[in-house]
């Protein structure tokens, strides 16, 4: 139903990205019937407001008598959208659309994509607050560092539903995921790898942190970002980055990527800054390079080879790609299932292993980690999340007492 | 794909409203293919950049290639839901799921309910400016007044997208295209008309202003509140109630509901409070008389019958209920379709216009007004609206030059 036909550009609509895009990617589906006045009366007025009172009295009903347990908000200010940098709320609009279906193509999450109008800290941190009792979980996508930080850490505060900035933890997970299948296949010990990660954003903090947690020996774990080895003694470390000098880099080390990259079992690149030849030449024998930057890897594939046994990247026209809808739609699925408040430490570990367990008994130096379509990954990861929400006490799943008869 | 069962309460499961309430009444769908590697190439990364960087070039493009020119969002505060009073947000979300789910049916418009944990009034309004890129227009519904009032006033000014507070305008249209069909039927002229109006709330202060903008004589129309007639010497008026004063009640008639509509043509009723036999004896023979209080009318049908011609109510189970479902898909459709920046009053007039002109060559004292299930009027409505906002100038949907080929 629309009265005026839209002249589209001639060129763009030619384009087959641009003629896929053409009205956007997603839709609304009603659920129930609607073609008569009794469906009327009981989707909306009089019949609807039962259920309000209901859930007045006992809010927790809501997640069984609306929609709102199985959504999320994909929330984005544009500021760091892909590669594009900060190309505002509108623009950024079809990557979040993009990213809702494949919460829904992957994980039957119903995801709604929302790009707002505010760069502001406390203006992003306000706004998700008050769009908390609408969703079940809230994706944080595409906003820039160091900001992101402070924006996930309130919000996880002040909400009781899962706050994930998928830029974050999805390529942290991936990332761990591929890291223990490469690990396997070379039959090495992953607690005693010697790492280096190139960038220290949103995707470097939270790879340096969860392969941590995971049982990496800070130790043996170097950060670089474009000023290179970030060192306790560097002047000038604040916030995040002074912790991550408290938590790796035990021996000091300093200078650039080629002094990180000495003896190094381990490159993982998520800076976009291209790494010469020369550095990688210090790397230790049968090594692993993911050079994930798009569209552009901080390392050749071909070059990446000769210095590392095992090679992954970002895109998907080379072998391994480290893609985050392996963990995203399945992390939500598990966690909207197990109704969890948060997202913790282990249930993150737990959706990298059970994306890493899909093919271990499958593995080859070309295939670490799972096709971005392999359609066992989701529910996977889900059952192992929910089950480590469980663990860890944030599953809100629990029997609850019945609604007050005056209410039925 | 959910691993969990959930165990809902047996009463509640039994009851045929709240089974059809269970986990909600819509859902998202795809409307892309995202089977294949090249599928997500280019509905995600990395086609998808080339879109984001055309809007980013041209941001009127959005409309074209994100489904946002095809959006509303639903937003409430939970602070006046149904005839329910302030149950809060998450008790609000059965009311909007369904008003999202009567666009769909009857506009084809995606709506999406948003459910705020804020009644601040400058909260609301900073979050619903900061979720403006995401949306094609804003259906405001069910905040209280005179709140709703400032809210809706500000959030027209800030945005370059329609503002629309159903409770208020789409209630209006439907009462002025039902009047406009009963005093057709009577023979009567609408200018002429002398009305009371029970109640100054939301509804109350917008039928006011629109029948005055649709010829009504401001002299011949009385509002009263739950203190009786509004009027210029009535001491602490302020705001929305000074106004209505000034633009109405020109003799100064003083007294309660029963001084009121002494002499009156037309009752109209949006307050809740009951009116007796012997206010409404004082009427004008061959009056009209719509008492539109849920679930209980001002007016019982049969009593109302007993001193008017024609009489309508809000409820679906008498003759002429006056639904604003009539209204709003209709008029989202017409102005998204328009790409409007606003909803002007000729657009709601031409609304009105286009309801009553679907029955009028079918018109009854008992069917003034059409069936909410009735499929000519969203048609009608959107047509006649963005032929309006074509009129006053408002409609967006010009030619604009081709994108830089750069882009392509």
């Amino acid at each position: 139903m629309s009265f005026f036909s839209f002249e589209l550009d001639p060129a763009l609509a030619a384009d087959p990205v641009f003629d896929l895009h053409k009205r956007g990617k997603m839709e609304i589906s009603c659920t129930v019937p609607l073609s008569s006045r009794d469906d009327l009366s009981r989707a909306y007025t009089p019949g609807v407001a039962r259920v309000c009172e209901a859930i007045a009295a006992d809010p927790e009903l809501a997640a069984d008598y609306t929609w709102t347990a199985n959504t999320v908000a994909v929330v984005t200010d544009g500021s760091a959208v892909l590669g594009l940098g900060n190309i505002g709320p509108k623009a950024a609009m079809p990557v979040m659309e993009g990213k809702a279906v494949l919460f829904k193509q992957f994980g039957g999450v119903d995801a709604i994509p929302i790009c707002l109008d505010t760069q502001d800290v406390e203006g992003i941190i306000a706004v998700v607050k008050a769009l908390g009792p609408s969703f079940g979980g809230i994706n944080l996508e595409d906003i820039s560092a160091p900001r992101c930080f402070e924006i996930e850490r309130r919000l996880d505060e002040a909400l009781d539903i899962p706050v994930f900035h998928d830029d974050q933890h999805g390529t942290a997970v991936v990332v761990l995921a591929a890291l223990r299948n490469a690990v396997a296949l070379l039959g090495r010990r992953f607690a005693d790898l010697r790492v280096v990660i190139s960038g220290a954003g949103a995707a470097g903090v939270a790879i340096t942190n969860m392969l941590i947690a995971a049982g990496l020996q800070g130790a043996n774990v170097i950060v670089c970002d474009s000023q290179g080895i970030i060192h306790a003694d560097r002047p000038g470390l604040t916030g995040t980055k002074a912790a991550l000098a408290q938590g790796t880099n035990y021996s000091g080390r300093t200078g650039g990527i080629k002094e990180a990259l000495i003896g190094a079992d381990v490159l993982i690149g998520v800076s976009g800054g291209q790494i010469g030849e020369s550095a990688l030449a210090g790397m230790a024998p049968d090594g692993i390079i993911f050079a994930l930057a798009n569209p552009t890897p901080e390392v050749p594939p071909a070059l990446a080879h000769k210095y590392a046994a095992i090679v992954a990247t970002g895109r998907s026209d080379f072998p391994n790609q480290i893609n985050n809808v392996l963990a995203f739609p399945g992390i939500f699925r598990g966690a909207l299932d197990a109704r969890a408040t948060r997202i913790t430490e282990r249930m993150k570990v737990a959706a990298a292993e059970a994306i890493a367990e899909v093919v271990a008994d499958e593995l080859r130096a070309d295939a670490i980690v799972p096709s971005a379509l392999d359609p066992r990954v989701a529910p996977a990861v889900a059952e192992a999340v929910a089950r480590a929400a469980e663990g860890d006490g944030v599953a809100r799943f629990v029997a609850r007492p019945a609604v007050p008869a005056a209410l039925v």
